[in-house]
């Protein structure tokens, strides 16, 4: 897709905060032939992407003033606020869009829109859940949250990023709020894989020796989450073959075994104290699924209303 | 494959335990047509599989001297040392092989071949990585470890189980070491599955809203875990992209979330101290692998040498 133009009518963009993510989202607005100014708090970043026709800015309000789209991608809302929140910079984003792509929680993103709100700007939020590597190719999967027509508005300019864009609703934080949960898994079962590898290691089993089962494993995960997605929203609990006490006894080997070895085993025991606790709560029966009723309960409340609505 | 023949010249075989996994496997070698005979500690579990041809047995002892492969599946060591070490058993296993494919620690595997030996037991450790309903099809997976030669004698027999085979070593605990670290990322991945629905719940997301993006965190484990399996045993763990800085700040916007809704973080708290800990010894700027070197470094030595060979 070829977007040139005359500038005038060209789609264009100011990207935010150049470290690797933004230096991809970036160099892919310029692959997609968009107009792209950039600016970075650090100077210095933007050597490869100005050589790629990109129009630098010396401060955040000359470059935010450049388009009427601002995407900005840094590491936290702390710096993303340092950025946006000057007094010059509100004033430029006066009636301009931004679309914060920066990680972070559910709670900030949509205190970023009240802020938005307040100043007159135009705001949406979202969550990049593939690495850099990805942005610019059909790989990359972009969530987004906030008000939909504004998101159609620019949603044109936004697909030159490449991949599958997702808009969950105009909740603001809803786009953190999937980033944050499913990155929860991601480090999480990355945990168990440092674990694993430490304990194999400990036996003599080198990475690669296991790294070809562990796909085996990795393969068994996506019809379980659908399987006990499916029964955690109809509340079915029943353990069938695979009951919490199993899974309890099979986490305690692993502490066992590791710590034999020397090896620090808090995540797994922690795993297995979980597991413990809902056994203990008289769900031993039931399938591991039970344990996030039990996670979210409060200690001296009925178990198993959970939290939402 | 029909096994059928005189009864002395076909192949036959002893199940000792009965749950779920004990009832796949000699249901998967009554249909393959092997002989069977079938016996649990508590009685009445063999019903259905006398129905289907199995022969029943009064006593273990009289169960083990009915073939002369004996394959056992109880809960764990324990149970599977009160099978098989009374003396009346002990005695009749003499000079027959035992395939244990009982889920336990290394240690206890090793231990076990030691007691095998010094009775005329032949022994072979072995391990079920896939549920009850793969057993007798295709996507079975069965690790062993043991005697080469035992385990090449008995395959054609164990072939009745369907799926793939691989013979890890002759170190009886390989198959067990193998097992617990496939579980420990199985069920640490299982752990952080639990939170986050736990997370997105409370953020007003359901279950089965998560679990479609969910399954584009388990397609990006597969290549990380070949990957990173490389860069461990090769000892390189330059974080390109991906510092663990990083992944400490994105684990703290979890527990931040998800104790703000009161949800337990426990599990998510120790991978984050984990890798604080990681990066508080210097390797902040390494990619996440890092950390199986420091789980496994002695507090006051050197980190990085690992523990293997």
């Amino acid at each position: 897709m070829s977007l040139s133009g005359t500038p005038r009518s060209s789609p264009s963009v100011t990207v935010l905060g150049l470290g690797p993510m933004g230096r991809a989202l970036a160099g892919a607005f310029l692959a997609a032939g968009v107009r792209t100014t950039v600016w970075n708090r650090t100077p210095g970043r933007d050597r490869e992407l100005l050589e790629r026709g990109a129009t630098g800015a010396a401060t955040a309000a000359e470059a935010v003033a450049a388009s009427p789209l601002t995407v900005v991608c840094v590491v936290d809302y702390d710096a993303a606020d340092a950025v946006l929140r000057p007094e010059g910079v509100a004033a430029a984003l006066k009636g301009r869009t931004v679309v914060n792509l920066t990680a972070d929680t559910p709670d900030r993103a949509r205190e970023t829109a009240d802020w938005a709100a307040a100043h007159g700007v135009r705001y949406l939020d979202g969550a990049i859940m593939t690495p850099t590597t990805t942005i610019g190719t059909g790989h990359a999967v972009f969530l987004h949250s906030g008000p939909k027509d504004l998101y159609e508005e620019h949603r044109p300019v936004l697909a030159a990023l490449g991949g599958a864009h997702t808009h969950l609703g105009e909740d603001t934080g809803r786009a953190a709020a999937y980033d944050l949960a499913l990155l929860d898994v991601f480090w999480t079962a990355m945990a168990g894989w440092t674990h694993a590898l430490a304990l194999a290691r400990a036996e003599g089993v080198s990475a690669r020796e296991l790294a070809p089962f562990a796909q085996g494993i990795a393969a068994i995960l996506p019809p379980l989450f659908e399987e006990t997605a499916s029964e955690l929203d109809e509340g079915r609990f029943a353990g069938e073959g695979n009951p919490l006490t199993s899974a309890v006894s099979s986490m305690a080997h692993i502490v066992h075994a590791a710590e034999a070895h020397g090896i620090d085993s808090g995540v797994m025991r922690a795993a297995e104290g979980m597991a413990r606790r809902a056994v203990g709560l008289g769900h031993g029966a039931d399938g591991f699924i039970r344990i996030t009723d039990v996670l979210a309960a409060p200690l001296d409340g009925p178990v198993g209303t959970g939290t939402a609505g």
